[in-house]
């Protein structure tokens, strides 16, 4: 039996995949959620250690729970950060997982699957990112190189473009569209030109789970750092709403344009050759399936 | 007048810069070092702060000092770490400076030097730093490219080799040598067939400058983050050795091979290519004039 051990449990992917490592027969161990909660999904199958607040902590839990495979998805996201986000945002997205790959490294705890995102690179030559999350988000990969390329720990991180699923805690468009569409409130959207990527939350987890695979089943460890993206379907703003009121059978009254697009907002997503898609890998909930389902829970 | 800002005034090079921006007519404002010490050459003559804790108490000072470039050169040096550093490593090497550039960003002063390392990259393809200090300075200019794509700071970090120097406090190789030249005393040395590259702190402080002035000189500010090299002598241990023996007129009572290489020891610096250096900086002090400086400090 392999043993997982989660960081970001309690978050919409994390649980997700507590799920679908649960349901692979992996053994699950998780840090709690940061204000005590415990991971929601299957919550009561799964050993919970308190949020560690040293490396040194870190370690004396993944001495106790030693794990096969760390998957790293304990984030905080801001799509635009303020002054005095700096030291949260550090202390989350780099600090944190730095702890991580520290304690990993002298367990001798050798895999690691990292949660990226696709903003690290907004489309053009090389490391250009849209935000400073993703800033910090690629700043942590370059530390878990150093881990790699010492021989440390395997990493593979997987990049992602947007989720969207049931019991979303986020307030992302796919829910607020949603909302807007059953409750027949009006709602003000940016001009709604940009193009999305959307993937089910349960294709990410299923994505996260394949990747553990890949790094078990690849012994020794491989001094690399391996980045894989997870895409999914792709549509205007508009054209995901379009969708929404046909699923729905109702309209949408969405002002478009009634609010400005982001600073550095991502008209178009990153293209994702073949070989940077995770081997073995394939989306398998279709749109109008996941949109059904955010319609049901949004009624 | 242009008004400089100094992280790490305190430090070897830091200290070094002060000395070289007050020669060339810069005012000068700089952070009193983390135990209350204050920059030490030429103190009497630039302004004190103390270290910010958080970003908004940096962008209070930054108001008040108003520099035309920030010169970040505060830095925690580890050549390995242990367990119990991860957190002052993130916290020296990544939040320090983030919280810098964040407080530059939002008091609108555009301009910044960085002091990176060459040990970012060992040779070979792409990143692949030598060690976890080296991976946190390429962490930091991850974090600095969002400011330089975002417009909001032009960056221009350099990116040094080994330095030396009359008075140096840091227990390096030159002086170590230089110190069992004179002594007459028994010192354990690795092989010592490792490449290093060696340039004197005035010519790396003299960079610093250049690097000032470049960014001074181009307006607006442009986004892009833009990375040089600073290289100077290249020699093996073994033959920095024998020419501070030849230079100090005794020989160095050397046990070669008495201590391993460091682990990863970088037995070749990487290439530079031409347009990889710093334009409009040259070397300037001659290496022999440098050692025999460092053999007087010595006696």
């Amino acid at each position: 039996m392999l043993r997982a051990f989660v960081t970001g449990a309690t978050g919409f992917i994390g649980s997700n995949l507590v799920r679908t490592l649960l349901d692979a027969g992996w053994e699950v161990a998780a840090f709690a959620g940061r204000e005590g909660g415990r991971p929601g999904v299957g919550g009561e199958a799964i050993r919970c250690y308190p949020v560690p607040a040293t490396t040194l902590e870190c370690a004396r839990i993944f001495e106790q729970s030693r794990p096969d495979v760390v998957f790293h998805l304990a984030t905080l996201y801001l799509a635009e950060h303020s002054t005095g986000d700096i030291e949260r945002l550090v202390a989350a997205n780099i600090l944190f997982g730095a702890q991580v790959a520290e304690a990993m490294a002298v367990c001798g705890i050798g895999r690691l699957v990292n949660a990226g995102t696709s903003w690290q690179s907004v489309p053009g030559p090389g490391y250009c990112p849209a935000n400073l999350y993703a800033a910090t988000k690629q700043a942590f990969e370059d530390l878990l190189a150093y881990y790699a390329h010492s021989g440390r720990i395997a990493t593979l991180t997987l990049r992602l473009f947007d989720t969207y699923g049931p019991h979303d805690p986020r307030r992302k468009v796919v829910r607020m569209l949603a909302e807007a569409a059953v409750r027949g409130e009006p709602i003000d959207l940016s001009p709604g030109l940009q193009v999305i990527d959307l993937l089910h939350v349960r294709d990410a987890a299923a994505g996260f789970l394949q990747a553990g695979n890949l790094l078990v089943d690849q012994a020794p460890v491989a001094p690399d750092a391996r980045v894989y993206y997870l895409p999914g379907d792709r549509m205007s703003l508009r054209d995901l709403a379009g969708r929404i009121q046909r699923i729905a059978g109702r309209p949408i009254a969405a002002h478009w344009g009634a609010r400005p697009y982001r600073p550095r907002e991502i008209m178009r997503p990153l293209s994702v050759a073949p070989d940077q898609r995770l081997p073995g890998w394939e989306q398998r909930v279709e749109l109008d399936q996941g949109l059904a389902e955010i319609l049901a829970a949004a009624r």
